[in-house]
C-alpha cells in the first residue's frame, strides 16, 4: 500500500471528524461586512490558526487595518512549494426568513436520490472548500508525519467585504508567501461529476455615472420639453454604448483582445457545452451579446459592458409627471486578455462627457478595476493537478474559463509573480451569497481526496 | 356709489373675516389620497356645504364611491349663468420635517418687503383659490341681497387623488350643472402683478413599460453578455423615441398638430416672456426640446414625450454586478390641439413591441389620458373676465397657454359642452404639492375683488 493509498484510506475513515471540524468554524459567525460581528470574525481567525497548529503549521493571526489574516507555514519537505489561499469570512445571511435552517447551525440534508448536502452559511463559500485542503494536509501529516511538499496557508478575513487590506498585506509579507505555485479552492466543478481547473478570469472596470440637470425636480406640465431631462441624456449615452451587432462602441475597446487561441478553442470544444441548457435554466434562449460568438466566448473570452443598475425620476407606485434633477447608472465592463482597465475607464469617461449637453453635468464614481488573468496550462503544476483530479473523479478534469473576477488571483500573479491553480468543488446550484447555501458532502469528501492526490503528485 | 363699488368696499372691510373662514377649512385635513383622513375629508365637505348655505345656496354633500362632492345652487337672478369648479381636497404633507410651521395651522408670514403670505397646506391649492370665488359671492349677497347672475358651485374631493369618480358624477347630475359658462380658480397669474386667463391646456397620455428577461437576477460574471439585459433593451427603446432635433419619432405623432395659429402667436409675443429667466430660475439655460421652437411653443403648443421615471437592477449604495430580471420606465406624452391620446398610445405600444427582442417580453400599464383643450378667447365670458381682471389689477390681463393638464376642464367641455374660463391668482413660487405651500394675501384679497368684478360684468 503506497503512502497515498494510506492517506486516502485515512481520509475516508476520518470523514466524520473532518465534518465536525468544519462545523466548528461554520458556527463562528465571521460576517466580515458587518461591524457587529468583528469579535466573532476574529474568533474564527483564531480557531483556524489553532487548528493549523495541530497539523504542525507555524500559524498565527496577523493584524491588518481590518479583519486579521491567518498565516501558517509548514516548511518541512522538498519539492514544489505551495501557497494555498482561502477565506474564512462569509456573506451576511439576510433575509433570515428564507432559510430553512439556522445558517450558523450546520445541518445535513439527505435528498430523495440519496445525495447528502451540508446546509449553512459558508458551507461552500469558502469554509467548506478551504477545509478540503486543510484536511488533505492533516491526513498526510497523520499518516506520514509530514507533508509531501512545503506548504503555506493564507486565509483572508475580508474577501466578502471588499478585501481592501489584502494588497498591502501581500506586499508586507511577500517574502513569507513566495512559493513555486499558488492554489485556490474557491471555484466550481464543470458539473457534478466533472472536476475543473479555472485557467482564466475576466477583469473588471466598474463605474457609476450621474447626470445632473435642473437644480430641482420639475413638473413636466410646466417644463416638459423646454428643460433638459437627465433620463433622456442617460438613455442616449447607454444606448450608444453598443451597436446593432452587440459590439461595444468605445474607441479602442477591443485593443488587446485577440481571437480565441486555438488551444483554448480546442479545449472548450471538448466540454460539450449546451447553450440551450445554460440559457434555458434561467428562462432564456437567445445569446444576447456579440453576434457570431458562442456563449462560452461571450462569457469567458470576450469583453462586455453591462448596465447593472439605473434610476432616475419617480419609480414608486402610480405616476408622477416629474422631470428629475438627476439620473444615474452603474456600468461594469468585463475585460479579457490584455485590455487595460485604466484606458477603458478613460475612454468611457470621454465617451460620456462628449454626450452631455451644455446644460447638464456628469459626475463619475469609480468602483474597482482589475485586469484579466490567464495561465498557460502546460506548466507542471496544472498538469499534475489535472492528473490528480482525473484520477480521483474518474473523468478527465476540464480546463475552463471563468467569466467573473477573483481579485486575489490577479494580486498573487502581479505582486508575487506566481501561477495560480484554481481548483474547487463547488456546484452551480450551491446558492453561495443566498439563503440555504449548501455544499455537497461528495464535494467535501472527494475534494479532500483530490487535494491529497495533488499534494502527493507535486 | 355703484353696487360694485359697495361690494368691493365690503370685501375690503370684511377681509379678516374672510381669512378666518379660509382658516376654518384649511384646519380640516382633507388629504384625499390617504384613507386615514377619510372622515376629516368628509367633515371638510360638510363645512363647505354649511358655509354655502349661509350665503343662500341650496347646498348639499353628495356621495360618490369615493370622497363626496359639494354641490350648491343659487339660481336667483338672470344673465349669464355660471358653473364654478374648485376642489376642497389637498395633497399629503410629507415630509413634515421640511415644514417651517404646522401645515394645518394657517400662519401669516410677513416678508422683509412687507408682502404677507399665508402658509398652510391648501392655502393656494385649492382652498385659498376657491374661497376667492365664494367670498365674492358672499359680498354680493351681503350688499345687494342676491347674486348678479345664477351660480352653481361644485367642489370636488378627489382632485389630488386621481378624480376617478368625477366623470360619473358629472354624467349623473349633468342637468343640474349645465350653465352658460364654467369658471375654475386653480391656475396662476402670469406674474405677481399681471393677471392671466389660461385658454389652452395640453392633453396627456401616460404609460409604464416593464421589460422582462431572465426569470431571476443573474450574476454578470457568469452571464454577462450571453443573457439579455432588460436595461439595454429599455435604453434603446427610450433613446429611439427622439431624433437629433428633439422631435418624437413615433409614426403619426404630429398628426393633428398645426403650426401655432397667428392670433396665439401674436398674443404670446406680447407677454415679453424671457426664456433666460424661466430656465435660469431652475439652473438651466438651453431649451432642450424641439429645435427651432421657442420655450413657450415647447411648453404650450408643441407635444412632448418625457421619461418621468426609470429603474432597473441595483440602485443602492455601492455596486452589484447584477443583470436584472426586469427594468421599467414611466413615460408621459403631453398632447396639443387635435392629437388623439388613443392613437398615440397604440403607436407607442407598437413602437416598443417592435424593439423587444425574442427573449424578452414587455408589459404595458396605462396611466390616464386626455385630449388637449383650447378655447376661443373671443367669447363674451372671456372678454368680460379679461376686462374685470384688467380693471382690478391695473394691468392688461393676459391670455396664456398652459403646459399641464386639468382633467376637469376637458370633462366639462366634453360632457357638458361648455367653455371654461380658467382664471386664478396663484404664483409660480407657491410651492403647491410641496412643504411650506403658501398663498399671497394680495392674491386672496384682490382675487375676491376680481371675481366680484367678473360676477358684476357678466
Amino acid at each position: 500500500m503506497s503512502d497515498l493509498d494510506k492517506v486516502l484510506a485515512h481520509i475516508d475513515a476520518d470523514l466524520d471528524h473532518a465534518l465536525g471540524r468544519l462545523f466548528q468554524t461554520i458556527r463562528l459567525k465571521s460576517i466580515s461586512t458587518d461591524p457587529a460581528f468583528a469579535a466573532e470574525t476574529r474568533a474564527c481567525a483564531e480557531w483556524h490558526a489553532a487548528d493549523l497548529k495541530t497539523i504542525g503549521f507555524d500559524a498565527s493571526v496577523r493584524d491588518t487595518k481590518g479583519h486579521p489574516v491567518v498565516l501558517g507555514h509548514h516548511r518541512q519537505g522538498t519539492g514544489t512549494s505551495v501557497l494555498f489561499y482561502g477565506h474564512y469570512d462569509v456573506q451576511p445571511v439576510d433575509p433570515l426568513i428564507l432559510w430553512s435552517s439556522d445558517p450558523f447551525d450546520p445541518t445535513i440534508v439527505t435528498l430523495a436520490d440519496g445525495t447528502r448536502e451540508l446546509h449553512a452559511r459558508g458551507s461552500a463559500d469558502d469554509k467548506g472548500q478551504l477545509m478540503t485542503f486543510v484536511e488533505a494536509c492533516r491526513a498526510w501529516k497523520a499518516v506520514t508525519g509530514k507533508l509531501p511538499v512545503p506548504v503555506t496557508i493564507l486565509l483572508e478575513g475580508e474577501e466578502e467585504s471588499g478585501g481592501a487590506n489584502l494588497p498591502g498585506f501581500l506586499d508586507e509579507v511577500a517574502d513569507e508567501l513566495r512559493a513555486d505555485v499558488a492554489m485556490i479552492c474557491d471555484t466550481n466543478m464543470w458539473d457534478a461529476t466533472t472536476p475543473a481547473i479555472t485557467t482564466s478570469l475576466r477583469g473588471l472596470c466598474a463605474e457609476e455615472i450621474t447626470i445632473h440637470a435642473a437644480d430641482r425636480d420639475l413638473h413636466s406640465g410646466f417644463y416638459g420639453s423646454a428643460a433638459a431631462n437627465p433620463n433622456h441624456v442617460l438613455v442616449r449615452i447607454l444606448a450608444d454604448l453598443r451597436d446593432a451587432d452587440g459590439r461595444i462602441t468605445l474607441p479602442g475597446f477591443y485593443d488587446g483582445v485577440p481571437e480565441l487561441p486555438e488551444a483554448m478553442a480546442d479545449s472548450w470544444a471538448k466540454l460539450n457545452f449546451s447553450e440551450k441548457e445554460f440559457l434555458g435554466e434561467v428562462g432564456l434562449s437567445v445569446p444576447a451579446g456579440e453576434k457570431g460568438r458562442s456563449v462560452l466566448e461571450q462569457t469567458w473570452s470576450r469583453p462586455t459592458c453591462e448596465v447593472n443598475g439605473m434610476t432616475g425620476g419617480y419609480t414608486g407606485e402610480g405616476f408622477k409627471t416629474v422631470i428629475p434633477a438627476q439620473a444615474s447608472a452603474k456600468i461594469s465592463f468585463r475585460l479579457v486578455f490584455d485590455q487595460d482597465p485604466l484606458k477603458i475607464r478613460a475612454a468611457f469617461r470621454a465617451f460620456v462627457q462628449a454626450r452631455v449637453p451644455k446644460d447638464c453635468r456628469v459626475e463619475f464614481t469609480e468602483f474597482g478595476s482589475g485586469t484579466a488573468v490567464a495561465f498557460e496550462v502546460g506548466a507542471p503544476a496544472f498538469q499534475a493537478t489535472q492528473a490528480a483530479l482525473t484520477d480521483e473523479w474518474g473523468k478527465q478534469a476540464a480546463f475552463i474559463g471563468g467569466g467573473g473576477s477573483i481579485p486575489v488571483t490577479t494580486l498573487i500573479k502581479e505582486k508575487l509573480g506566481m501561477d495560480v491553480v484554481m481548483a474547487g468543488f463547488g456546484l452551480s446550484d450551491d446558492r453561495i451569497h443566498s439563503p440555504n447555501e449548501k455544499y455537497s458532502l461528495t464535494s467535501f469528501h472527494k475534494g479532500i481526496r483530490s487535494w491529497a492526490r495533488v499534494l502527493g503528485a507535486l
